[in-house]
């Protein structure tokens, strides 16, 4: 299924026949519906129409970031003059000022998934493994009528230590950190936190103190960020609380990105990325720190950009790290 | 991440530095590993890997057909007189004929859709959703261990006549017909079946005969198949015994797709398609009638290519319409 825009002109649905009826009454209201049969495909369709737009020797082309290669390479193939680009900081540009209306869904989203942040607390007992309280973050976050945003990211212990660990079967134990990184959706716009806490007394004497440097780096890229200031000085407000700490090295991400209808999306607050906040921006800020072998710790609000600085669409982290 | 496949040589991946621990580790042994940090991104390991494969002005590059677009368009501006072209006609030579071992993660996931199809049948009732009935679904194949190799298809009496119906919040009536199309993943190898049953006596008086048309069209297409036959020839198999009893306008799709780790890979059992059947592969057998604003009716099983013929790794749809 395909959306063919013009510069000029009326946009159109290539679909498979037997979803034109559907393609015709989505609340986009694009009136133009072609209709693909399956021992033809989409092929005849899409040169008609774009042969009808003027795209011509030279022309130009810009194709969604996450379309699929198969399909790309196709379209290269009809229109072998024409030139394609990336249609994502075209896009960007577009979703990444939010009005008013979208940070409604997002502090929805966000209140959402607090609330099942806090319900998570009540059912982290000895034993449960990392599936455990993914599976029950799934059904509380069911039970609100929402849905995730991303497959929920849990790690215990050691496991901590790998910001992109695969949650599995590891059995929780007293004196284990325990990463819980979710998020859920309200009309389309997601939310995405992460919250560290310790399962009794922290076995590794460093946990309270490690805790308490990614609380200040964390604060010190909101009290930075506002409209004007680049990205990568919000990644490094937090970056150098983090390195003057000694812990640079262990903070091996970027600080945030982008959020809104997907989930990763511009602005990203990165080193080497100059582009100024705006007002109506909204972004994750999520300073780590990851020791291997032993434990991590990552907190993680999304905040949006207002008149004179950030606002955050969740609940505040405590300032010490929440002893189960 | 990406994950560079030369001729000759040995295969690399290339993925964020913070996740290269993690890419040393995986049970593919892929022993080169490009870790890239943020501020300067993948392009520079990437033209390094790619100029070392020896790919020369001409040279020819295979994509995966799910690639982003946008990291084909980067590739593409890296390498100007590389020829691309998507892997799926070479994948699908390797991935669609099944080992026996491939068999038996079909055989498990089937076997665990189908006992989450019986037990489905138990909480049918008057006034329930769409949306409830999804979620059950959801529930019982996580309580089975398993995921989800789709969003389940709920749909509710009339709309049961979309084939891509979004399933929402109808609430079921008496004589609704009810259509479930799910499926479920054991070991990453996918299972997919849709059963059509009827809440109480039939509304609409066409109802059981459609059914057995349906069920004899679905009979049709795997009496005809075996291996050295073409995949149209099953398709028309099933569309003949429609389009003899009248209802061929309303059979809007192709018979069956394959499956396996995607959920729809070749063979793709449609019109134009002559690919000769060989022992192995796996596809669904899924004709349906869709009468817009009545009902429609599905039956769907996945089969195996035998030596003589094909088996389904699904339980059997009843002969008659079951009525709840």
């Amino acid at each position: 299924m395909g959306l063919f825009v013009p510069a000029k002109g009326e946009p159109a649905f290539v679909v498979p026949a037997m979803n034109a009826p559907q393609a015709r009454q989505t609340p986009l209201g694009v009136s133009v519906v072609k209709g693909w049969e399956d021992q033809n495909g989409w092929h005849t369709d899409a040169v008609e129409l774009v042969e009808g737009f003027g795209v011509g020797s030279g022309g130009k082309v810009f194709v969604d970031d996450e379309l699929l290669s198969v399909h790309l390479l196709g379209l290269q193939g009809l229109f072998p003059s024409a030139q394609f680009a990336p249609a994502g900081d075209l896009m960007a540009s577009l979703r990444q000022n939010k009005t008013q209306a979208e940070i409604a869904h997002m502090d929805e989203a966000a209140r959402l998934i607090d609330s099942v942040f806090q319900e998570c607390l009540g059912v982290i007992k000895e034993g449960i493994t990392e599936l455990d309280l993914a599976e029950f973050v799934l059904e509380a976050t069911r039970k609100r009528g929402s849905a995730p945003s991303f497959s929920p990211l849990i790690c215990f212990g050691e496991n901590c230590a790998l910001p992109h660990h695969h949650t599995g079967k590891r059995q929780l134990k007293h004196g284990d950190t325990v990463i819980i990184d979710i998020g859920c959706l309200s009309e389309h716009y997601a939310s995405d936190i992460t919250r560290t806490v310790c399962f009794g007394t922290p076995k590794d004497p460093d946990v309270q103190k490690v805790y308490g440097i990614v609380y200040n780096a964390h604060w010190s890229a909101r009290n930075h960020a506002r409209p004007g200031v680049s990205c990568e000085s919000v990644d490094h407000a937090a970056r150098e609380v983090i390195t003057q700490a000694g812990y640079g090295e262990a903070f091996v991400h970027r600080t945030g990105h982008g959020i809104g209808i997907s989930t990763h999306e511009p602005p990203y607050i990165v080193a080497g990325n100059s582009l100024l906040l705006e007002q109506g921006m909204c972004f994750s800020v999520e300073p780590g720190i990851y020791l291997g072998g032993r434990f991590g710790v990552r907190i993680e609000n999304i905040v949006t950009v207002t008149e004179s600085g950030v606002r955050s669409v969740n609940a505040e982290a405590p300032q010490e790290i929440i002893v189960l």
